[in-house]
Order: structure tokens, then C-alpha cells, then sequence
């Protein structure tokens, strides 16, 4: 019988990552990210170096503003909270984007202001916050600021030492195309600063300052503690790989694909939730379901038709898909048949679309380049 | 440095292929033929099965009729001359299926037939021959039937034993989703008694006796020589992969992407070369080219979208396009990126094509099943 | 040039892991750790989910017994402390298994006591500690009982129902030759009910009841978050190979070559540290460095000849260096490698050791099995 | 059920071996060979690509010597007699390598020779035979040189150009540790210039001339026919290894294993078929067997713990087992686990031989370099 033959895998019996290997894989991601602070690697997903990073910089008597796009950046608040600090919570329109008008009227309200925590990009809404104009406000106030890009690394300009970005967050999973088990931070020596008040005999997962002790400061061999192979080893494949395409190439790929979907499904008849290319995320696009829809339906059979669609988590009042054209989906023909899936699938409900005058547009905005 | 820091290779350290794998794989390959004949290995791409069955069958005063509807079916009539047969090539008309009354009119006027070889269907020019009645018309004759599956198994029905095929090539290359180093052939015992006039003192690749001698004698464990780890294992994988999702399923998803292809063509605006779904292979499509248009130049901007654009060897004089949507390319997707992707590639040389039409159309046929 | 011709990766292009999968690789995950009880993934590696059990079930009032035997049970204690408990800390002799009669006197003098936290065995010194007789003293007093069986899983016997484990934490990158970057832990209603204290508005990564709410309370579908597809694959196919040789045969494996190696390093000549086998790990090995012996040149000497051989941390005073004899390594080559290694490492330095003998019992001892 | 969800293969969906790829390999396997000939590439395991230069080189009025040491020798002399040519075979002792004065001899008696064929090294029964005198020989002569390297590639020296080889057949499945369904050879002007009396009117997997008009003529863009993309990124993998460890430390590496494995097996107490280093190959040792002792029993035994052992084809009447370290086994841990494995064999048949001084015999000889 067969069914004892097991096919190699390929997952298993990687040789571990190379000590020496770190410290050039760090340096790889300090040029993506343009920066020369620290980059250190958190073996979890991105969400914990989030927690880690609230964690390891609130405290007592700091006061934080938190800008809050989606239920990620209020998990965020309450981290901070939870390490002492007095935080503000700044709150988006439902699935919009921060206006800098607002950030600036309650920044201009707190006479005591420590730290700034902002998320670049929101896949669950497919919008952009106004980063650039944000740090701009931070550093007059001599702030900390945090941003966690792990939905806009590699599909918007991000440029870590122009912002003067003290502590940011990315994954090699999202436009990168590489695994969700390991999360990069890069840390500021202001932020390193910020976080000796931390007392901790013993290590946490939710301390940064284990990692400048632990690796750092010991010279930057192997990680502490039990690296995975497969998440370094596929991690640096991917930098490898985003590498060869080159950073530049990486983003004009998802912006094209942003920008052709959203063209795509305005002449579907559908409306897009975001239309402004500079609010937009060009990871995915969110359109509004049409009233008395059922979502699961359109999912389901927009799904047989290739594309990829998920409830847009973060705005339920607007009832939103989104599509995600991210990494390898930011390509001409995962990209089309979201469009056009969606369309036949809303077409299935008997709403009207029009796929040929979507796949027109589509094919126009792709082919503009 | 990290220049050299190998990503290590899923490809490099597999293990060998356990001799006692060999039968049940081959049995797996029986059931996807639906035969009962011996099922051996080639370790080779499947022309050079097919050159083998032809130097192994082909003898002094044998008569063949040699059925051409591609370039490859014209060597197969020379590879049983140079084995001493008398060979009679019966020729379609260019890129077009044999029409069955040619080939019973040509029987008539044959006293004595020995073999009749067919090509099931070419992916080069998109045609389906009508195997059934040529077998059918074989059998009166007691004449040995070789097939020529490669490109129709996993696209269209094929019941070896209903058929009473005596030699079926097969790759898991195409349909199959498998690696193309390795073939299998089915081989009944009227065509193992026909190659025993072959004497020769030494093993050859061309030899198919010796696989018989050195393996199915033998009880069918390791094949002999050294056998290709990647191979094996990337057959066992693919056929897996086939029995899971059903070989029925699989080719049906294979006739949905031909069908939805080619209204998708036809709606376009270009010239569908084989419409009739009888006689048109399910693993390519093909069309004409517009006079006075770059073949190359319509292939690398159809591909830069995605399609997978080749030209069709086979009918030089009919100037044809071969769009592949074959194993993993027969699903939604790739197939409507194809389509739309001819259609930018027409328009960007001035060619009016109705890509709206043709996204519509692929849909509708998709969407019908 | 070649040298921007990537060789495609196997750890990319991973499809997600179903999520109908996470369910029956929970419950195969339980059948290894002989429970009906609830059986978590939390994906980072083991010493997470080690600290969130500390902090979920900590709490003020609490009094815990913690017994270490290694560095990480320093920090369970401390992350105990952490979150409120009161916590004592019960050392056994260094390098050496706790003595059962040690934790029998100290619970007598412990008018309350709510959870005992012990490691089963312990890669770092190479012991095991005596879970049975502790699992019988902690249920007499109806404390909780928490085992980190990370390093025994696959190398001992481990029954979490027949021991009544509370809480047991395992992963999969060790015996099992499965990926580093996942854990698993099983979870009492007894241990859920002690965590409900847990006030949470948010998610943390050390909140074990996130996970309860969030995926065991939904119907155990996809996990929450973002999971990785390297990981779950992997241990997946971990599983896989795991089950085919059976378990049974994966510990044996283990002792065998525990046992030749053990035998092999007392003929080569020099100290083992714990030479018992009821008080010894299977995973590894350790033997006392000579005096004035160079530790480094050791290890890198027995290195260049196959050996994996590391500091034992854990005991400094006690100069061990730990051989490794764990998943793939827990086999005849390996392990013999290992030993002759050190022999061929110590022979270099000028220590008279006997590595022919080394050999020899290494032989008889495998080959008695 | 978990039955039906499937671990993604790393060996299915490989991207098409690029066709600008193709050449630059064609290149470094050149500058393996150190030669300036064309090199070509036959989809094939090695004997296919033997085979095809008999086939190709071979013609009515060639007179050729054909030196053999191993059943394949024989086959290559009745290729070449099948091709026309009149073929003289000289067989060397049993199990031995040619004795240059016998080659010496038999040319001096043939007063036209046009081709001399012989194979360098022998894995079935370890023997090196006298290359470069041999090929000083034929230079004499002006004949033809062609050599089966396929053993020896990476286990011995071999300069293609320095010894003027017409014809070298290589594979990558040996000491380069590729996969096997590929072979490669190097055709100097004058083998292209002998084949053109070849009249082939459709192509042959054996005319190698095929290879020439049908590639190398056209510029070595995509090879011919459905290349196999597990083949040639498996093959480019390992030349990527090769390359970065450095052939001539690949080269020391298997010299090591060898001597260390005859050292051992020479303590061990059992007769060494081949001792002299310059007569052995690297890749494989052969030993004679003890009388009334059953092979099969060793074989297994000794595969059991670790060892590659299987019987030496080639020499019946010696009664030769053969040990294999080849590719990843000739590093130490491996080859040591062959000779102690051998010896755990034929102690457990009641032969008296010595574990111990042959685990110190091969340390000592792999440590001395």
C-alpha cells in the first residue's frame, strides 16, 4: 500500500539558521527600511512585537496619543495603558483615515506629550494615514514616535531615518511575500533609552530590551532562545527575492494593482471605499456592499472565481469587503479575476455590474503602468 | 558576507525513491489509464517513450499506417521505418484533426496492417482526434493501436482497456501538474509479444523489452539503472495531488477553462482556429493571427499580463497563436489573463478587440460549468 | 549572468493552512499527549506559551511551589511573581533531578498551595525529573499541576491524563523534528476556570485565555491572527512522520541511542553526569570537562567531525558540555559521530581517551537495543 | 479529517527553468570540466547520455577499443557495434583496474584505431584506472577519447582540455550530490566533426548532433522538447553547493572519506578489495567477503545501523561488498557509520573482527587530512 509512502517534505530537516547569519539579515532589513537604528527580530508574529513594544516603552507618568484606525490600534492604547501610561485615544472616521487637522487640534490639548503611535497603512479598510505630516507634528513636540507598517512595507514609500521614526514594526508577510512567524523592529537609541525603567530579572516576551541585551549588545550572533529555521530561512529567501525585483519595483507593482483594481471596480458600478490614491492602502481595496447583500455569498462565490475577498474587519456601520491584491496577488492576473470575480459573484445575487466595462478599465489602468 | 549563505534547496537531499514504491505508483497510473496492461516506467520525457515504443515495435516486413497531425507524429513514422517497417503517414490537412473517413479510406487501400499510431490531441495546434473511431476501426483489422495520450490524459476521457490501446504514452507533465522527466507507458501483451524479434545483447534506452526483463520479471522493485529522486517523488506528488481532487473533476476543470477560452476568443473579436468542442483539445487553445501583425509583439505584451502565450507549431501557414491553460493554468484566473491579456496585447498594436466582451463572455461560460 | 537566477524557494508561495485543518491537528497533537483535555497552538516558540501560562494563571493569593532544575525554571517563578503569586522556589542540587523526598518536605511546609510547576526533562543538563511521584504528591493536595514537557515530548513516556497534568506545554521542534516557531499546550477546565481573574479588555500575547475565546469558544476554524503557513505545514508533516513510525518507536529511538551514547562516552573514558537512567534524558547527553580543558577548542574539534556538541548551560561549576542526540540525531550515525568526535576532540588536546572502546560499547549497546 | 488536506509539495509548481538560464549552467559546468568544448545537456539519467555518443560517434569502418571494467564497459562496446563500427574489447582483471601495459599491447596490435572508450572510475567495485596515461596513449594514435566520468566527477581530478577528452560524460547524482534524471557532456570539434555522417531526417534522443543544430546552433536559449524544471533547478541547485564548498575541497572531502573508510575497514580485519590509493576510487571501497558468510545478511544488518552498503556488481567471483561515500556521505559522520556498521554485521555472523581499531584507524586517518 501507498498510503505509508510519505513525500519528503520540504519543511522539515532545514539546517539551522547560521549564527553569522543574523547580523547581515538584520543589516538587509535596516536598507529596506532606510534607517541606521537597531533592527532586532521578534520570533512572532507582528502583533507581538506590537504588544512587545507597547510593553517595553509605557510607564508611569508617560503620556501617549494613540491614533486609532482600526480595533488594531486600539489593542495598542490599552498595551500602553496596561504599562502604566496616560493615553489619549484619537479616533479615525469609521474606515478613513486620521485627518492631520484632528491629530493637530489634540496634540495642541495635552501640554505633556511622550509618544505618538500611529499604524502607516490598514488592510482591514484599505486606507493611508498622512504619516509624513504626523511625524512632522511628533517632532515638534520632541516625541516618541511608533508605527507599525506591517501593511504598508513594500507597497508605499517608507523612509524609517527621513521620519525620524523612533520604533517601527514590520512582517516579511504581507507585501514581501515571506513568513508571518517573524516580526523586525527597528528601535531608536531614544527608544532604547525610554525603556531602562523597565525592571525585569528574568526575560519576557514582551521586553525589548532582552533583545539589545541578549543579542545586541553581545555582537549580534544567534538569536536567543529556539529560532525557527523555516521562518529565517524563509524570511531571507523573501528579502532575496524583493531584493532582485528591487524595493522600488516591489512598490509600483502594488500601486499598479491598486490602482487598476479600484479603476476595475468603479466601472463594475460598485462603490469604492476609498478612491483617493494618496488615502489609499495599495495592499487591498474595500468597496461597500450593496444594501440587503449577503456578504458570505459574495465571498464564497467570488472565491470559486479566484479572487480574494474577506469581510473588511474595522468598519462593520459601512459594511465593507476587501480585496487583497498583496504580494504575489499584486500581479495582472490574481488582480484581475478579483475584479472580476467579484463581479460575477454580485452579478449571481442579481445586482448589476458590469464585468466587460470593469475588465476595460482594469486593462486600461494596468496597461498605463 | 551573505553572499554565501545558501538558502538550502528543497530540490537537493532527497531520499531515494523506496524500491517498494515502484509498484504501487505504476498500479496508481493503471487506474488513471483504466487499464489492466503492465505500466513501466521511462525515465525520460515522454518523446523518447514514444521513440522507444516505435524502435521496440517496428520491425523488417511490418506495415504501419502513421496518423500526422503534428510535427512529432511525422517522427514517429520515421522511427519505424529506421526500425524497418513499412510506413504509410496519413496527413491531416495543416493544424486540423484526421477526419475519420481519410483514415478508413486509406485502410482500404492497405492489404496488410500491422500498427496504427495516432496523437490523441495537440496542445500545438489545440485539436482533438476522434480516437474512438479510429480504434474501433483498428480492431476490425487486428492491427496493434499506439497512443499518443501525452496531452490529453487529465483533459479528456481516455479508457485504455475500452479502447483496447496496446501501447499508451503518457507524461505527468502536462494535465497532471507533474514533472516532466519521467513517462509511463501502458503496454498490453499482444505489444510485448511483438517485440520479441528485438535482439539485442545489451540494454538500450530505445529497448522497451528491457524494461520488461529488468522489471516486471523482476517483481517490479527498484527500477533498474539509477532513478531519479526528483522525479519519482514529484510524480507521486502530482499523482496525489490528481486523486485527491478526481481525476473526473480535473477534467472537467480542464474542459471549463477550454470552453470559457475560447468564447472569451471568439468574443474578443479574433479567429477561434478550432471551435467545435469534439475536436478541440481542452489544454490549449489556439487562433489566427491578424494579417500583418508581430507574432513575437502580441507574446511578450500578452505575457508581461500574465498570459501564457506560445506560437503553434504545427501550421506555420495558418499563422497560429497557442494559449495554454493547462494544469494549473485551467482554472479561473490564469485562463481570464490569457484572454484579457491577448485582447491588451492586440489593442496596443492597433488591433480593435472588444476586451469588455471577452472578459463578459469568458465569464459567462465559466460561470455556466 | 547567473547569478540573478534564483533558485525557487519551497518555503514561499505556501498556501494558507486550511482552516478546517487546525482542528484535527489539535487533536492529533492530543492523542500524542495521551488528554482529552483542550489542546492550544501559540505561535512562537515554547518559552511563550511557557510565560503566558505563568501569567494567566498567576494571581494575587496564589501560592505556588516551583521546582527548578535549570535557568528556565528560575523564570517560571519570576513570571509567576509576576502576576501576583507567591511563589517559592525549591532548588535541586545543581545539574541533578530534584528529589522527590526535597518536594514532599517542602509541601509539607506549605499550609496553602495552589499550582506546582516542574520541567519533565531538561536538554541543558541532560536529566529527567521524577513526574510521576511529583504528579501523586500534587493531586494529594488538589493543586494545579503545570509541566514544561517541551524537552521530553517524544523522548519519555508522557500521559497528561494518566499524570492529571493541569497544564502541559510542548512544541514541536525537538523530538518530533518539527518547527521551533509554534507551541502547544494542553489546558485542564481546571486551569481555564483558574484564569478567568484574567482581566482583559484587549488581547495580549500572554493571555492563554485569548485563545480559549477566540478559537476553542468559536468552533476551533482558523486561529486568530495572522498564522504562519511555515509553521503549521511543518508541523503538520512533523506530525506526519511522527505517527507513521509511531511514537512508541520515536521514544525507543531516543533511549537507544541515549544509551549507547552514554555507554560509549564512560569507555571513552571521561565523567557523565547523570549515567542513572531513570534520572537521565533521553535528548542529550553530558559529560564533565577534564580540568584546564579548553571548552571551545572541544567543541569546535568534535564539531569538524560531526559531533554536535554545546555548553550545557545550566551548571557552569560543573564544566559540562551536552552532546546532542535529539529527532534525526537520535539515530546510529549521528550519535556515534558524536562520541567518537569527542573522543577524536579530547585525543587532540592530549587527554588520554579511549576511543576504540568508545566504539565497541557504543556498538554493544545499540545493537542490544 | 485530516486525510484529505494535503502538505503542499516543494517539488510540483517549480517556474519554468528560465531559457536565458540555460547557457551560463552550460558555462559552469564547463569550468567543472576545465575544458573549452561545447557542453550539452541530455534529459536523461547518464547511461542515456553513454549511449547516445556510442550511438552518434559510432559508423561503419570505425575501428575502436573499447577498455572495460565493469559491465557498462561492456555495453559501450556493443553500442558502438551496433552503430557499425568494428569494436575490440579489452577486459581487465576481475574487479581490477586496466593495466596500462595491456592497453599498451592491444593498440600496438591494431594498426587503424579511431576511437578508444573508457570509463574512469568504477563505483561498483572502487577502482580508479589509469586516465592520463591511457589518454597520452591515444593521443599517439589520434583517435578518439571518450570517458565515462560519471563516477568520478568530484571525486578525483579531471581536466578535460589538459588530457585533450573528445567526448566526457558527466552527471550530477554522484560526488556533486544533483539529481540523476540529467547528464552532461563535453564534445570537442573533432567528436561534432565525426558524427556529421549520422543521416537523420527527425530527431533521436540518441544523436547527440541533435543537441547541436537543435541548441548550440541556435544560440543556447530553451533546450529542446518539455525540459524538466525539477531537473535543472535541482542541478543549478547543486552547483551552487559544489561551487561555494569548492571542487577541490569536494574533491579532499571524498579522498578523506575514502582513506578513512579503507583505513577502518583494513583494521577492521576484513580484506580491502583495492588499497593502493592511486588504483581506488573515492567514491566507493569494496571489501571481499568472508566465505560462507550470506551478503544479504550483512546488508542488512549494517544498513540497520546507519551504513550504505550493497553488493558490488561487476565482480561475482570476488564477492565484493561495496560501501558507499558518495556526495553528503563523505563527511565523517556517515562513513564512519559505514565501517563500525560492517563491523556490527559480521560480528553478529560470529566473524571475529575489531569495532574498536577500526573506529580508531579511521579517526586517525580522517584527522590527519
Amino acid at each position: 500500500m501507498t498510503q505509508n509512502i510519505l513525500t519528503p517534505s520540504a519543511l522539515l530537516g532545514l539546517p539551522p539558521y547560521p549564527a553569522n547569519a543574523y547580523a547581515p539579515l538584520a543589516d538587509r532589513f535596516k536598507a529596506l527600511l532606510k534607517t541606521k537604528n537597531d533592527v532586532v527580530f521578534v520570533q512572532a508574529e507582528a502583533i507581538v512585537a506590537l504588544e512587545a513594544s507597547a510593553a517595553s516603552l509605557g510607564r508611569q507618568g508617560m503620556v501617549a496619543l494613540n491614533i486609532v484606525t482600526s480595533p488594531y490600534g486600539k489593542y495598542y492604547g490599552e498595551w500602553l495603558r496596561r504599562a502604566g501610561a496616560e493615553v489619549h485615544d484619537l479616533l479615525a472616521d469609521e474606515g478613513r483615515p486620521i485627518r492631520i487637522s484632528a491629530v493637530i487640534e489634540v496634540m495642541a490639548g495635552l501640554p505633556q506629550l511622550d509618544l505618538v503611535a500611529v499604524v502607516h497603512a490598514e488592510t482591514s479598510t484599505g486606507i493611508l494615514n498622512p504619516l509624513e505630516a504626523i511625524a512632522s507634528e511628533v517632532h515638534k513636540r520632541k516625541a516618541l514616535l511608533v508605527v507599525d507598517a506591517v501593511a504598508s512595507m513594500g507597497g508605499h514609500e517608507l523612509d524609517v531615518d527621513a521620519l525620524e521614526i523612533d520604533l517601527c514594526v514590520i512582517g516579511p508577510q504581507k507585501a514581501l511575500g515571506g513568513p508571518a512567524g517573524l516580526s523586525i523592529a527597528s528601535v531608536s537609541q531614544r527608544s532604547w533609552a525610554a525603556m531602562v525603567h523597565v525592571d525585569k530579572p528574568s526575560p519576557s516576551t514582551l521586553n525589548l530590551l532582552d533583545l539589545k541585551t541578549g543579542w545586541l549588545d553581545k555582537g549580534r550572533g544567534a538569536v536567543p532562545g529556539m529560532p525557527s529555521a523555516q521562518e529565517f530561512w524563509a524570511a531571507e529567501a523573501a528579502l532575496q527575492r524583493i531584493e532582485q525585483e528591487g524595493l522600488a519595483a516591489v512598490i509600483k507593482r502594488h500601486r499598479l494593482a491598486a490602482n487598476a483594481t479600484r479603476s476595475g471596480l468603479e466601472a463594475l458600478g460598485v462603490n469604492v471605499w476609498v478612491k483617493n490614491e494618496g488615502k489609499a492602502s495599495t495592499l487591498a481595496s474595500t468597496f461597500q456592499l450593496p444594501t440587503n447583500v449577503d456578504a458570505q455569498a459574495i465571498i464564497d462565490n467570488a472565491t470559486a472565481h479566484g479572487a480574494v475577498v474577506l469581510p473588511a474587519h474595522g468598519s462593520p456601520g459601512a459594511r465593507l469587503l476587501r480585496i487583497d491584491h498583496t504580494g504575489a496577488r499584486a500581479n495582472f492576473a490574481p488582480a484581475l479575476a478579483n475584479v472580476v470575480g467579484v463581479g460575477i459573484a454580485l452579478q449571481s445575487l442579481g445586482i448589476d455590474v458590469k464585468i466587460g466595462a470593469a475588465a476595460e478599465a482594469f486593462s486600461r489602468a494596468f496597461a498605463a503602468g
